[in-house]
């Protein structure tokens, strides 16, 4: 998988992530990397990045995490995912590093730190999520 | 609490609800309820409503019901969200039904039924969450 | 499904419940009920009933309600659990009521409210967790 | 904090600790982990320690990594917690390795991986868990 493959996918099949201004950022084995670039349009009062959008943002780290295993599975969707939100995420861009931790044949599981750009030992919030893959 | 006192709150301070096509449904003691209004843009492969705007609108919901307890409190915010896809959410609008189970001086806590408009009783997702009040 | 079935499944298989003072307490379609029956012998300073201890009593909750609707199924495993404390359970019985909200042909998924033997509508913990149904 | 001042508030203050096998491994800045020494007295069919058993383990271990910053707080109690099984934990000890990721005045949150002893680059399970420090 290549990183240039991961963003057609993106463009192509998930256009609402442009939307939320999410972005494939880095793709390694076992490892899936997704950016917000700032915008106030997805803030909240007290300038906070809105849960959401982190969510949002965990979420695709981890369908980045897993293709680095399994290939572009567009089918694959979430099970559960969990999220703590650890420290405000105001006024610049945020990364979300998901470390893929378990691939079988049914069921990826990945955990993810949130971080503002350039700071990556100071989370903003963390979480875990798994996919199931389609028979 | 009164709807249009909510509703007038998310137009004027969480611009990007409207975005995601999230609003006010319901308020009552104890209960908020969010609604999300289908459109395909927010689709993924398969024709899924994406999982991001389903978490936005758990979180939403809980906010909705913490305020019947607490008033407005714009300045809270999400500690921890988790969420189960139980069912496939397709081609309808879904509600969000938060019920809040605790709250304190610091902290709310609120779980969430997702389900398509008018199947109350077969739920697509299963969330949780905790609010943390402002000082 | 009887309770009596049941109870004779946990006595020969999962003799460690006896010891963590966890038994069965109620079974119904869709429904589970666990009793931790007091001692201080799992709790912990301040009188707190120990969270590993509400966590199983949670866990054996989902197994039973999930037998409401698969029958005795003694290699399904638990997929994952989550659990938030919100009330402190000291000095009583503590039960664990769990809803089924969801069985396919290989996950079950429920909800769980703990609350102090007496006092159901004052939950001290609520959790959810997922199952795996051995092929 | 030095592993046997760890030590011993587990032997004094934590009895159960002792029932369940559990036992303080190591101590160090924002670390903590804890050992399950086996026994089959807490395995259940197919021979699987128990859930409840590792989710106690894992509880555990972020209250010894907190201990690493914030010195032993006996009335520290967890807020919530959350646990992903992703093998079988058979037949041997277990290690849960926690890492302290934020501790505020009120709050801390660590995540853990547990593993069988001597395959730390294969987690049986991955949790998180939040801990109240009171007042």
């Amino acid at each position: 998988m290549t990183l240039d493959e991961v963003r057609a996918f993106f463009d192509a099949e998930l256009p609402f992530c442009r939307e939320l201004e999410i972005t494939c950022e880095a793709i390694a084995l076992d490892l899936g990397v997704a950016r917000f670039s700032y915008t106030e349009r997805w803030t909240r009062p007290g300038g906070f990045i809105n849960g959401g959008t982190l969510m949002a943002l965990a979420d695709v780290a981890v369908f980045i995490a897993m293709f680095s295993r399994s290939g572009i599975v567009p089918l694959a969707v979430t099970n559960e995912l969990k999220i703590n939100f650890l420290r405000p995420a105001i006024g610049r861009d945020v990364l979300a590093e998901a470390r893929l931790r378990k691939i079988g044949r049914r069921v990826a599981f990945a955990d993810v730190d949130l971080f503002m750009d350039g700071e990556r030992d100071r989370i903003v919030a963390h979480a875990s999520a798994s996919y199931h893959l389609p028979g």
